[in-house]
């Protein structure tokens, strides 16, 4: 039986993760919740957050699902561990360990730069996991408030004009790191990938920009691996299974998305961060979510 | 006795209009709640926003409010009808009539423009508001998601290169309402008094900014006025009274703020939109609220 992988995010973003799942992991169903009532998590205290990350792996347990797979940066940074003591037996992956794992490799001189919400970098979370693989690394970080905004603007695709605003923002926050001379640059938010190629020229050439979104995939496939959980040709080809995720002939909905705030508006601005058609989002009546 | 108002906003905005509230009505004390947990409202859908106004002024209730006041443009904008029909008998005021009012009273031309979130702008709520009142008026409105992570982010305070930034962002918003000739601008967002002086030098000389916390002040204190509800000179120089409302000797504690996320955070930002130290934070003890 296919059971599917649990991804949360703030909101959107963690669809950008999700896409990243659909490409490496392509038998794998998948249930997203995306937390839109509450979102962003960027700005809000440990504590809030841990709560609501186990609000939400409460209510994707209800789905059976395998294991879970925090999209959200600052929900990594700031409830992994947390969560990862009150559920055990479940698997939970979050991006920071994934992402910093890749920038240690990739990084020649380890001098690595950090990008994130602002609770995501005063957290210390990416810091700690560079430290752990590479404790003759540098890490230089910077909280970056207003590329998630100027994302969800659309300012980064759009006119001259618009761009420009997007570059001085960019060169306002990343300038500090480009003088530390780092080499390697991750990502550190769901919405920045989508303002790679503007933060890329921002940088001399030659520095790397480390994406979380793939490397949390790539991980998330070895572990599944290793436990014993990923899905199984034979399965993925198989008769239906029992539940919404078995195998079907034809187009299969191996994504179910569930929000807290309004499933249309979901459905619409999501395909962007897909990248496809998202085929159901389902609005999660507040009750049955708060007492999840 | 004196019983305290109740103001309530998403964050931490909503002190701006608390702050005309000390100004206009300093003998009235305040029970004020920011929903920093769940903040912003401006993207989020009308149920989403009077759900979360209902618990709200429900917690609220239990402090004994005589009057609640919708600091929260957005959920002015979408949730008051909903929650006046939830709560008969409590005087409830919103930003959004105060403020719209005085557009039309200042606007000689009648051409009136709005600036708000995006849920506030598609809500429609000023131009039904402003057409109630004037129906020969023309509302020409712009939603402004910049603006608030701009405030927050200190740009408009910052150094010229900043202000530059900030400068572009609003031109970019405001230019098309210019193009109408507005003759009055209503700041539809607690956020945006603070970007007052930009948005007027973006604008033609003439136009008349808006301010709605002043606005709804005025009206709060009429209000309470013709509701006997106001707090007399004996009462508030008498006796202390039971409860924590009581007029006391010295400095009295007339504001009581709580907060769905950490206090310590909103007592440091905050006190940049009140102008001035916060007594007393406390942080709701999330069950509590939750079945408020």
């Amino acid at each position: 039986m296919n059971r599917p992988i649990g991804v949360f995010d703030s909101g959107l973003g963690g669809l950008t993760v999700v896409k990243a799942f659909l490409r490496h992991l392509p038998e794998e169903p998948i249930v997203y919740f995306g937390d839109t009532a509450r979102v962003p998590y960027g700005t809000k205290s440990k504590e809030t957050i841990t709560r609501f990350s186990g609000e939400i792996i409460r209510f994707l347990k209800k789905h059976d699902v395998k294991m879970i797979v925090i999209a959200c940066h600052t929900a990594s940074a700031l409830a992994l561990d947390a969560v990862i003591a009150e559920f055990p037996g479940l698997p939970i992956l979050g991006v920071v360990d994934p992402a910093s794992r890749k920038a240690v490799e990739m990084s020649k001189t380890k001098r690595i730069g950090v990008i994130g919400t602002r609770s995501t970098i005063s957290s210390g979370s990416f810091e700690r996991a560079i430290y752990g693989l590479e404790p003759d690394a540098r890490v230089f970080s910077a909280a970056c408030p207003l590329f998630v905004p100027l994302v969800e603007e659309g300012w980064a695709a759009g006119g001259v004009a618009d761009k420009e605003v997007v570059d001085r923002v960019i060169h306002k926050y990343i300038d500090p790191l480009a003088k530390e001379q780092i080499d390697s640059l991750i990502l550190g938010c769901t919405h920045y990938p989508i303002l790679a190629e503007r933060i890329a020229s921002a940088l001399p050439a030659g520095v790397s920009l480390v994406d979380p979104a793939e490397e949390t995939a790539l991980s998330a496939r070895f572990v599944l691996k290793e436990l014993g959980l990923a899905v199984t040709p034979a399965a993925a080809a198989g008769p239906a299974a029992s539940g919404s995720f078995g195998a079907q002939a034809g187009p299969s909905p191996k994504l179910k998305c569930f929000v807290s705030d309004d499933a249309l508006s979901f459905k619409r601005l999501g395909e962007v961060f897909l990248g496809s058609g998202i085929p159901s989002v389902e609005r999660v009546v507040d009750e049955e979510f708060q007492t999840a």
